[in-house]
């Protein structure tokens, strides 16, 4: 499976993705999950996928050819005049490789993608999108600022809890990696290493970028970290009284 | 969906389930997931299920039923000699369910139901299994000392991570509290109030039984507790360093 999470913090856009793929537990590879296209003081654009390995990668290069050899029908990621327009070209290209890829009649559900696409264009704020496998997208906004693709469940009470306004950048990180790490724990698909992105707001840049290894000592501090401070906060909650 | 939780501890057999059902989330309603049978200083069986509703309350009505007109060839829940005997007739019930429900050629997997049954048998020890929707089933042991049905990936990360062997009845339930609110929290189709139930061992009975419902001050300290508590746990955690 996989395992995606990009979130909207007041200073700007954090991206961690895992890099496991797999054809049933016996088939996995690694594969970065993680896709970014910048131009130098113009726009970032970061692009997360979960799904059909075959689907998200012919996105991606359709994506990435067009970048280069701009067709007149079939517009550049680096030249959509917004990030709403942006979203709307990745939908677009999910659906066009899904019509290809499936034949009349023939099932498209396991053809099926979901993508984060995160970014800021000049002119913008920075805007956080999830598309649907239908191609169709949804926007984060004031209430709901992270979205979640692929095993999204393990790892979901934990930001739900612990997620609050005004995180900085290395506590959202600090939060991804304990949310990762949970999934990690419950599901085989997901794996490590994660990729880490950060775009800071008016930048127009991945300011930081990471590959996190399973030696990396800091989550190894949080992964150990976190279930002495699990069993502590329970134990911090009275017993139950029968 | 449905949650539902058997654990086993030194002293005996702790049960949760939550108690909403639903066919889409315009349609919910409550039924009790919990059924328990006792024979008085002979045998305490509990039966937790999961699954289309239908199925479930087929299984129970058989096994029911056929605690108080005992036919030779379909034994009675109340005359098993061990607790494994039990298990296989939880399952069987289940098959013969599923056959007489799904027509030749019709696809079974919407009848899928799951259980967790647990219980002792004077002679023997407390013992919890889980019956699979094809009927047959394991048995917990010391490195899986727990199984969970229904919706069960938001409550697993913090069962995996805080729980320890030797741990009380009172602590068993408020670790249950916590996976139980992490899984309504995230999941309309899971909902109080709970139902729990503790099995001491060598008791033979269901020595405490209760109805949790959502304004239960207990529960209502664990949920808002466990916020807060998890936040400081977060922060207790070093930050990230970029």
């Amino acid at each position: 499976m996989t395992y995606c999470v990009g979130l909207k913090i007041d200073t700007g856009l954090v991206f961690m993705s895992d890099t496991r793929t797999n054809a049933g537990v016996d088939n996995i590879s690694t594969f970065s999950k993680m896709r970014t296209w910048q131009v130098p003081g113009g726009r970032v654009i970061v692009l997360l996928s979960a799904g059909n390995l075959a689907t998200t990668q012919a996105v991606i290069s359709l994506l990435d050819e067009r970048t280069k050899a701009v067709e007149e029908r079939a517009p550049s990621l680096l030249a959509t005049p917004s990030m709403f327009q942006t979203a709307q070209l990745v939908g677009d290209t999910l659906k066009e490789v899904i019509r290809q890829a499936a034949p009349a009649g023939q099932n498209a559900d396991a053809f099926g993608a979901s993508f984060i696409l995160g970014g800021q264009i000049r002119g913008g704020e920075p805007r956080l999108f999830l598309v649907y496998p239908e191609g169709n997208f949804i926007e984060a906004g004031e209430d709901t600022p992270f979205f979640q693709i692929g095993e999204t469940k393990y790892g979901k009470p934990i930001l739900i809890r612990a997620h609050e306004k005004g995180l900085g950048f290395a506590e959202t990180v600090k939060l991804l990696l304990v949310s990762f790490d949970s999934t990690v724990k419950a599901n085989l698909s997901v794996g490590l290493p994660l990729d880490l992105a950060y775009c800071e707001r008016d930048s127009f840049t991945v300011g930081y970028r990471k590959r996190i290894e399973q030696d990396d000592p800091y989550f190894r501090t949080v992964s150990e970290g976190w279930s002495s401070a699990l069993k502590s906060a329970i134990k911090s909650l009275p017993d139950f009284e029968p």
